[in-house]
């Protein structure tokens, strides 16, 4: 049973201050957990309803909550058995430029986008993510939701993309509507590419740093593809 | 101002069953309600606030409301000044396979990846998609609105899916993670793409009628791609 005071507590981290504030997460069902648990995140606490206690025991970490209780503590739209109040992990290392392919973000809002761009990094196999500084946050819950997991596998830091980028040595591809065709670049083996925000695109500061503008060519009628996807597609072509 | 009936009236077109009997369906946004206007769909009703209607004037098809109003109405998170009550179209044609490539929806469940994936065939230039019957209704607020118009441009049916495969007699694709390689296909002029659920993928009735199983090669930890993030890159390699 939860008191007022815990329940009050693990609501509270679905706001940023307070994330920020205690340097803890949340993250939820079973899928997620179970990966969490095998993963060098610390987890602080589970509440489980029965359906996961029932498999995975409680002890001093992992408490049983009811299905009404998981309703009130959760972030999702359909609460999934269990929530983990996790340590966020600080990243002790700068991001290594050379001889790797690694994705800047400009400004992404949209948590399921954020979320997806991560999972698709991971997919292709980019370890590295710098995003500025006004791009949603990672442990935002609808972030590592729609991570999948994916976050547990990826490096992100968040910079100041004008200073960031203006140091580098390597190509620097940027997602643009008016730039090269997609499917005439050779294979990218170094440097970075570039992702805007979802309806104004890269900021005008940042175009003078693009070396390489790409377009994915477009057939039909529509203004624009969605920025996820079109990071899917970009990075299919551009590292298969 | 508008009376309560009228407002309960419009509140239930955010229901199928009310959408499927009445024939109509919600639009927000003064983009998506401007080109509407420039369409051949029938807009039965516009409810605009004073910013809208100061531009646009209105009406007996427009009328003013409140801000507070158009809060009451609107499907959308962070209402956007106009809400278009609009005539759903009835698809007096069959679906034509020959000579062109559609896209198959096996159970697309998610009403922004419905949309986001009807924007992508949008963008390729695809006109035509068949989807499952349990496949999310294409009229959902959310969908239209995250289609960002391109719903106006698409001919969507919906279909048993088992019986529409079984009677093609073009190449059958199916995005599939143990099909071939993706990367070493060739272009594709004729045939139909399925893409299956977001969970579960397509589904084993319809595995038999898949002639060309593709995947995207995977270079990294992720298990699966978003369903839309798929689409987008299997097209943008089948038919750039």
């Amino acid at each position: 049973m939860l008191s007022k005071n815990e329940l009050k507590y693990i609501q509270s981290l679905c706001h940023k201050k307070q994330r920020q504030e205690t340097g803890l997460f949340l993250a939820e069902g079973p899928k997620l957990v179970e990966e969490l648990l095998h993963s060098d995140y610390r987890i602080k606490k589970i509440l489980a309803t029965g359906q996961w206690t029932e498999e995975h025991g409680t002890n001093h970490i992992v408490e049983q909550v009811t299905e009404a209780e998981l309703e009130k503590i959760s972030a999702l739209q359909t609460p999934n058995q269990v929530l983990a109040i996790v340590e966020q992990k600080a990243l002790a290392t700068e991001p290594v430029i050379e001889g790797r392919l690694s994705l800047v973000l400009d400004g992404i809002q949209d948590p399921g986008n954020m979320g997806t761009i991560i999972r698709i990094a991971d997919w292709f196999g980019i370890e590295q993510i710098i995003a500025s500084e006004d791009t949603v946050e990672l442990y935002n819950p609808k972030v590592i939701q729609s991570t999948m997991g994916s976050f547990m596998r990826i490096k992100l830091w968040y910079k100041r993309l004008t200073h960031f980028l203006s140091a580098l040595q390597v190509p620097v591809y940027g997602a643009l509507l008016t730039g090269n065709n997609l499917y005439e670049q050779p294979l990218l083996k170094e440097g970075v590419l570039v992702i805007g925000n979802e309806s104004k695109g890269i900021r005008p500061e940042l175009l003078p740093f693009i070396s390489h503008p790409v377009t994915i060519p477009r057939i039909g009628g529509a203004e624009s593809l969605n920025a996820a996807v079109a990071t899917g597609i970009l990075l299919s072509h551009l590292i298969k």
